[in-house]
């Protein structure tokens, strides 16, 4: 019988498995140089830590499931509910601030197509506690150092960064009701400046009366959905007044706003509120600062068009997005006020972001900056003649104690088959064992790519292995 | 409202995931250092993956649960029906032999109890494509390896090898009809030399009618179960004839071989049957043979006890077990015949193991073997003044950008101040910044635990951050 994959999963066969390895390590390192630390959580949950932030509809985009004991569970979706948990549980105790990261395995219940995962791996960033906007600025600047890191120049990608207050108050400011503005951030939301088909009918089509009466099931996925591979489903809004929204904003005032730089925005509240500004406009200002300060300000600009959902973030949000193509959405987060509100913690705020590991990959790829990774061992141990194979076995371990990456054939071989297997194995040096190793302790290191050989002791092989390979890498000397 | 973890999951807050990726860095330094290359599969699986070898009996050990469109998954209990289906979907593409190891998550529905895990990670090694004993013995070697690195000696630590075919030709010579063998052997299995009641029992009372007919569902998870944490459901058998074992083989006899040598089991063997012997015998023989030219032959012995459950395993089996206390299972495999039967793919014979996370880090607390890890930074960045203080953000990041993990007070205060924060972030460094740091590119490099300080050209230390700190950490020149 055969039994394939189920559908949305990806099957990591080694070669896939080292790209995700190095997506990984790259994650890890820019976490662990800019001092966060790392944390997981339970591949699932219950099904009420996500059905209680956004109802029991959220239920049917998830994969859940009850135990013998009639308790309802659901893998998660996201790590944010996990890091609220994890958070509240402990609140008092962990010192400010908490800047952790964590790199989650997560499934969506999206029906299964072409492009559409229902399993991915997100990168997870998040300082808690803190409300100044050196927190936001440290976050967007580990955002920019992992592509800088990865070869991915500003003008391959730009961290758009707004403010969801300023987008509040611009939009206040050229006559939208408050009543409206959760209607208007979703049809923003929407913004593709490149295709603003899909935009503009929002904009400008009378609104549909929704069932939901919060924000609906997909307050859970926006503002992340995109980042982790998955289209994010239609965010949909409980007000529901008959007239278009460009009844309010007509749409080429709105599509030069969203186009407006900062000082515009700014400039646009302040004429209509004089005495207060925004606080969202002076929010912003300090953290453009702060990004120059943290050397990034080239990846960083300003954009109204991305208000990053619904209900979630607070502050400022930030989206990172190829510059190539349609701007897609690679990474993004912001600023929450209470992390923990639901969970009877006390008040935690924070700023993070999530991005996720498909988009990212395949960004890169289409760059030509995927790194190629062989699968190669270091060291191939041959025996020069059968009856030195138990100290070629030897020779094997010796050098496997030492961290040296080693392999050899499985069959007794000649020579040249040996050598042949080596190559096939991706072996960078061969080593061979003669009968003289056990009299002498020396061996013959052959380097592969060089075709340059050395007759040393293998003690001297393990007393110092990166110098003396390095050396026969090199050529002769 | 508050929500706990779900029971039996656990939550990794950075003191444990460090640990944990301690423990993960070891399994994979081995893994690489001894050839091996990672994979990785879903987190769930077609119920039917599970099924088809074990029965639906086993959906009720699985969690499981359909998707929208009516397909039933499960999430895997276990790597081997995941490894078995990838390399049956490309088994004439992979070059032999395959040497694949993973790190999976893994969950069964285990009835939640103190110790007993519905979540854990285990290590999986596998060779596959290779009949010789060569592959075996590499595959035990790569076990020893581990426990060597940890630093667990052959006095605390076991690798017990026997045979199936030796265990059965045995058993067969002393009386045990063909009939009872599976019977024998699943008591055999609970066999423990420090508590024997239960086993006893087992041997000498009549056996209980069950209704399985095959192997039942504790065939999935035996001869794995106890190195995933979880204790293993009892085996259960379709051989239920009436009579006790022992009236078959008297248990004072059975007692007598479970703790005999290798030679007195072989030539038990070819005492009854001298003109064929036992292969299993034959292949012990060589294996051990290996293991000695391996390095490893102090970790391993032969123990007839080892049978490693019902089904599964075919040829040589073996088991980690901590030597203090009951011998209790911290990693468990051997050679099985055909890795994708069930799923029409060409005949891959293999063999490896599973070493499951928690009985192994319980097990290195228990000999206080385990790393102290700390959280901390390299260098922890002060302004000595506060107009130093973007300068001190611009130092920060060059740090981080040249791979020293770095961090720094989010508030602005005195020079004492920070240094204490310094020490309770754990950071091994303090980096002074200055207001002669913009005219000159001066910093001043505190070690924290020498209290050894040197002004320098940050450039200096960028060019050579590991050696410039080493000399600091070692204290006056």
């Amino acid at each position: 019988m055969k039994i394939q994959a189920p559908p949305g999963m990806r099957d990591l066969y080694p070669d896939d498995m080292r790209l995700q390895n190095w997506l990984f390590d790259a994650w890890r390192g820019v976490s662990r140089d800019f001092g966060f630390v790392e944390y997981d959580g339970p591949i699932f949950e219950y099904l009420e830590l996500y059905t209680l932030k956004s109802g029991e509809g959220i239920a049917g985009e998830l994969f859940n499931f009850q135990d013998r004991g009639g308790r309802s569970f659901a893998i998660r979706p996201e790590m944010t509910p996990t890091l609220a948990r994890m958070v509240a549980a402990r609140a008092n105790a962990l010192p400010r601030p908490i800047k952790w990261f964590s790199i989650p395995r997560l499934c969506r219940a999206e029906k299964p197509q072409r492009g559409r995962l229902r399993e991915f791996f997100q990168w997870n960033i998040d300082t808690l506690g803190h409300d100044d906007m050196l927190a936001d600025a440290e976050v967007i600047a580990a955002l920019a150092e992992f592509y800088r890191r990865v070869g991915a120049s500003p003008a391959e990608v730009a961290i758009r960064v707004n403010s969801r207050d300023l987008a509040s108050a611009v939009l206040s400011a050229v006559g939208m009701p408050a009543s409206q503005m959760d209607r208007a951030f979703a049809a923003i939301d929407r913004y593709d400046a490149a295709n603003p088909d899909e935009f503009m009918r929002r904009w400008q089509d009378a609104p549909k009366t929704t069932a939901t009466s919060s924000s609906g099931p997909s307050e859970l996925t926006s503002g992340s959905a995109a980042t982790g591979s998955i289209a994010p489903g239609a965010p949909s809004t409980g007000a529901s007044a008959g007239e278009p929204l460009a009844a309010f904003v007509p749409t080429a005032r709105l599509l030069e706003l969203l186009k407006s730089d900062f000082e515009t925005c700014a400039a646009t509240v302040a004429a209509s509120s004089p005495a207060t500004g925004s606080p969202g406009a002076a929010q912003l200002r300090e953290l453009f600062d702060l990004l120059t300060s943290f050397g990034v300000s080239e990846y960083c600009r300003f954009d109204l068009s991305i208000v990053r959902g619904l209900a979630y973030y607070t502050g400022p949000v930030f989206e990172a997005s190829a510059l190539a193509g349609n701007l897609r959405a690679l990474a993004g987060g912001g600023r929450y006020d209470n992390l923990t509100s639901l969970l009877d913690g006390p008040r935690v705020t924070g700023v993070g972001f999530g991005m996720g590991d498909a988009p990212n990959i395949e960004f890169l790829r289409d760059l030509g900056k995927l790194p190629v990774l062989g699968e190669g061992v270091t060291a191939f141990v041959i025996d020069l003649d059968e009856s030195a194979w138990p100290d070629a076995v030897s020779v094997l371990t010796r050098l496997r104690r030492a961290g040296i990456s080693a392999d050899c054939s499985y069959r007794r071989a000649a020579l040249g088959k040996q050598l042949k297997a080596a190559s096939a194995r991706g072996s960078q040096f061969a080593v061979l064992v003669g009968t003289e190793y056990r009299a002498t302790g020396t061996i013959d290191v052959k380097c592969l790519r060089t075709a340059q050989q050395q007759r040393l002791l293998l003690a001297a092989l393990l007393a110092d292995p990166a110098g003396t390979l390095a050396r026969l890498s090199a050529g002769p000397a």
